[in-house]
């Protein structure tokens, strides 16, 4: 898929040094690990920017722990999402660089982040939506950006979101996180130039729907320059946001 | 159902100037005038503060003009919403003390309203709310209320919104309206002690979806002190705003 | 915000009570108490007249107790809405003054309240809609009103809303409870000239689909005056019913 | 499928006045005409009582001509629903015996029905709920019913539906149609014996959807002793209040 | 409401039996027992033909007790839906003649049924299904009709249902209980002459949605004759069939 | 992506008629015509045996002319879908090959099919499925298959397709088109052995909501065997009957 | 029902081996097993090639011991789908031949599958879509078909399923199991000339909202030749895919 | 809400340059103008980067006009969209320097845009999503950013997306347009290390729900690093990526 892996492929069949039956094997074979059960793409770092995340939800502890060690292996490191405190536990005492964020339910495990630059802001509209909103900033911070972290300012208080606005301002890209009528995201994309990521939380009740009100609220925000992404998707926003940083790194 | 018309008419039997016979039918006889396709309720003002308002989609010519007639002979006036043009145009013919209100879409017809006191502020996110935020402002005016008009206070621009926020607080009542995000009611009930009259708008396109976007947020507004009526029913909070101004009048 | 208090502000600017700096910084500081993870709104009484609630569902026992410690301090009293019994039975303990309201799922705390003027009605219409409209009127009493209840009144029999029409006639705003098809509401507001806050329940099965179908009932209602808030959203209901009673009494 | 000719067919064997490849294919040949684009299902009326009707929308009126010969051949009458009037102009010319039912987009050809005996109330909450309220009484007239028609009798002005209980009372069965919040079959069904058929329909805007909110409504009434029947389907409606009509007839 | 009534007191007040006020009070009390949280419309049975049925669901064991023996008393029988097993045998220690249908959840209590003459035809599509199609068939017997039960008649094996078909052919009016695709009813209205009676239910998966996949494919049935019910309602199919069936044993 | 002409191209750079950059821009030159605006995927037929079609609507004529002459140049053969008539009469007049199918909306222009085997039968269940029946039944005989048009066979009178099953058993495949209730393809599937393609229409009205209500219920048809396809979608249908029909030609 | 069957019983009527009577009672007695709670159709193996397959959920352990019985006696093997591990424990210790298949929630009993040729490809997005996968691949072992798994190829790693390619091409069939996006049917459909049976799984969270979000990305696949099976379904799939294999083996 | 503004006002009185009074109504006066009908808001780029564009639907001729003439004399450019052909022509006519983008019905008027840097890849999966495709890539060069359109590059033919990938994976930010499965954004994420902005377009029929399936799809890509707009929302897109475009720049 790479266009310089294939040309190297070919500059090989022209050097003789492959076949052409070895190049074709070669092209079909390019690098995941298959478990049986799973095939762990560790192309997706060369392709994308982020080693692929382990999904924790729903995985057995077998699974898991045989997950974690090939991803460690290949990258050193290794991220898991959505998983339960007594998974977590028993990859603890299996791995011992292993780090459990509790509210962000995020166990990450392995070499520290290498620094990429970029400032990315983290805010929640309320106390219950602390769980995404830090599964949000965890990621951010092991993907090696500085995260301003900026709880409960959601629009019922106007002043508290005001207040701590300079702050914002001086990120290169806002998470906003919001629940219930999810107006959040909006307000501040009309108050500061930084593209805003908007994660919609199911927290609410009754006509919220489980996050359709607020995600419809964002889609439909009458300020520009938002890119939402699905409810509770704290991990999806840290990984847009941190494409974002290192554009604005890289510039 | 009026508790001292039944009394009267019970009274009117205990005298013997009633038959119970003719008292069962007078009970039957409450005043609605049965025009064959429809029948006039004539008690509803009685009963819960306004008359009966014409309902003006698809209705034909004649059926308009001879409800219309009905009306100003038994009230003295008549509104019509939801109108087209052409309709407007003839029942102005017919009926020499027509106004039509082209943006909200209303004719009102007949004697100047009694003033009831209390003040009504409506509020347009944008400029494409505004045959709706017109529709509820006409009402609200038609039905004695003095009416604050306030254009294009959408959110993306606060500032709009707070430097008008001395004049909206004076206000007995507030009717937002709003399409797209639907963000306006719930900050503007964060800022005042009103009652604030939430209207959704279809204004938008896309995840808008006719107006269920905008709904959503205001039902699930993390500000309380709203109340939320149809999409585009600008008649309906006008009648809402004005039992509440009402109600401050009368306290 | 508040322009009196701006004012007050550059008046010390002015006055050379306060430098520029200083002003500027005590923009940016209005009243919130930050817990780190809470953000609490002590301007929101001033703003709009009700101190913040407490939103029980989902808060730890240690931030519940936190929360309600400041609120007392700031406010002499809190009110948690949707809290689960062992967490009460936790904070009963802690606060003398405490009182439990079980079928309203409700701890209010503190001082009484101090009389507000104004009567608000609340109607339940089957006896499962009760949590609901208790939550309503324990708020409303405790937002300082007199609060006339009226259970299981739905139009399934008609007699028995009609036999308590007179004590409902009397109150300056009705809150109508109702889940299934919840057409309660709308007969009400055709009856009674004040104002009508309509609350959809979650109860029902089938195609009640939580509460979507006395929602849409109520948004569709053929007799206008009615504003409608959340599914189950009995607090969200007496804060507007308190607004509404609040400009009665100051009428 | 029906027994009894089975039966006669199998005895047609039995006798050798059939032979078995003869009585397959009488099996297969069930009464229908093949027009090519349409199979007209003659057998109908034996197997459920209603012959079949025409869906008049979509349909060519080469197509209308031909399928309202070949029914008055077999029948000596049809009825042709949701019929747009140039066509009925056109089958008025062809068809001497034709009747246009203009309101109900009806149009009813031959034969005058043969009575059958029962009584159907239709009942309409509201003007703009008469074609459909027309089409349900046309086709209930049609199928041998008397017809009782209240229009305008929604829940805004409950007296005008309690005025007219007692004619209502007198019906073998009630057909209530009513749009916007749908509550008028459920008032009816608390207050009179009968079976109720109740037809929500696409009058009204906003959150009615189209009538899915009077639909909602119905289907979860507080009062049971509805049927439901689709979204503006006044003919469905007056075919299920036929098949109770008989029932009570042939009681 | 009742005319009668009313004609009673009147005629009390016009032989000097009664004053107008104590007239009035009578019309305002109209037969409910006010048990506090609950209202006993004890006047429903003759009003419409049924007395009201207890709702189980979400009831406390002790309101439960309490208003069954009210009923006893008021009516000398009573019906429980929607009862949890528990419930169920606190009911049957106190109240003796107590029957406990299981996979109904139904309870019924007191003098066996009237009989009222008509059959009722319940199919079930599935046995997944058996427990609403029990719903309705022990409700129908307590209602005092024939029930003929026809389980597992679902379209997958159209022989199944062919076979029984002379049975269904005797009743005056059919149940027809299905979940899934929802096509029994449409079949079953296709070769019978009574009116059919559609229960959706919410067995199945993925795309039925809880059983909205039933309701719609019944609201568009292309056989007419059908009136749908609400979600698993059992019972309220019942109430209908026995309307119909009534009207037939009248007839 | 096709192996075999990637070997190809591998086997050029061994042997030297490529050099290594010539086979990069060959591989990423794979055959597609760029007209600007689309790109002609002339590869398509290669990948998986069909060649791409036109979707006719919302096309200009300029386009659809061009778009047609490179397809012809290309393929000597081609399908436009979704036409509108002026449009087809256009592409008449510049093709002389070109046939228009009226019913189906579907020009073909160029050579004949050649014949691949396989029978195909198409089901409509109304008459008013017909355009979606055809425009399946034109495309799999453009495809090659012979095609068993069977019109008008839906559940309301079953002997019409129990009388025609015979030659559908017959089919190696069957399409079955349907709106309303959208039963015919669980019915089929129950009463034969081939795969059933089910193709729900928009055709109906209310509760039909467009085809959602007969695309459920072909979801959640009790017999299984059957896969569908996006509503209205006849093409779609042919096109995976033909892959269908071709493995049986083939096996 | 089988043209054949009636044939042979009209056969017998003719040479008077049956009397007429004899015979319809035999046209009524089809054959299925009748256990008072559910009809076993014995007949549906004959009439479309699948014997009945036993749905576990919701079943008792009694009915499903009585169930499996009268399988294994009328067919000498059974099948049961979304079994609880439990009541697999309890088959397994009364029947002797069973495999419990874990992942797959599947047990089969009996007979070894008769071959019926044909290669069906069984695709699985990721590993969370297992469960679903494994059914469709038991299944569709147990009908009698070689199997190809090929699992965790979700197009986030567009090269893991390229590197699988070859293989997948040269099943008779393929079935793509996906949640989330739902987007590897249609990329498959792109690369292969086989039928696609597309399968949504309910895995995901937030706005996949339990599988309507990959439902309707299969039915709108831009990509034709996929047909789509409810939500969760792999048994349909199977089916459906088994039909097609029988197809193409028989072809 | 700007920190130096205020903090210049707060010196201007703290010189005595301004009374406090002058000073709050100076912090009411922010900058925009106020048309009656709207209020347009000049401060916006300085607040966000942007300035306000005009919103062409439903605005009367007279109303753009004025709009774009203020728009112009406060910023030398005004961007028009969604603007019907007619008002166009009326445009240009009236200000020369007016270009008219007629795939895109954008407007733009005034000076060149100012270069930013930063390059923005548009990509489109079909040819009927060109006008939301075109409405993007308008703006985004109206925004001062290098635009490059890759036009017909969906999932049904991936070759013709990877073989542009060389180009897609040089821009700093790619929008991803896509209607009926919506997979586009999801292939791109997983290939290329840029943010993508996915645009589901109304593009589709049947269950595609005018943009619906597509805008779930993007919602749930299994490929992270994706924000979505509003369906349709070209304009929010192109804002979006050129947040992001400038941030890059800026790095």
């Amino acid at each position: 898929m790479k266009p310089h892996q294939i040309l190297e492929i070919l500059q090989g069949v022209a050097t003789g040094a492959l076949t052409p039956e070895q190049a074709l094997s070669d092209l079909a074979e390019l690098p995941y690990a298959d478990l049986g059960f799973a095939k762990l793409d560790f192309h997706r770092e060369l392709r994308n920017g982020h080693p692929e995340a382990v999904y924790g939800e729903g995985k057995t502890l077998d699974d898991l722990e045989k997950i974690v060690a090939r991803m460690l292996e290949a990258h050193g490191r290794a991220l898991v999402t959505r998983l339960r405190p007594e998974a977590a536990d028993r990859l603890r005492e299996r791995f011992p660089t292993t780090v459990w964020h509790e509210r962000a339910r995020i166990l990450t495990c392995g070499d520290p982040p290498e620094r990429k630059g970029g400032t990315i802001a983290v805010l929640a509209a309320g106390t219950s939506d602390l769980p995404v909103a830090e599964e949000a900033a965890v990621c951010a911070d092991w993907f090696g950006h500085d995260v301003h972290r900026c709880w409960d300012v959601g629009i019922a208080g106007l002043h508290r979101l005001l207040g701590n606005l300079q702050d914002i301002r001086r990120a290169d890209v806002v998470i906003a996180v919001a629940g219930m009528d999810g107006a959040l995201p909006t307000v501040v994309a009309s108050l500061v130039p930084a593209p805003v990521v908007a994660v919609p939380t199911s927290v609410g009740y009754g006509a919220s729907f489980g996050g359709i009100a607020p995600l419809l609220t964002m889609l439909n925000g009458c300020a520009p320059g938002i890119g939402v992404v699905n409810i509770d998707n704290g991990y999806g926003a840290a990984v847009l946001a941190s494409r974002i940083a290192r554009a604005a790194g890289r510039g």
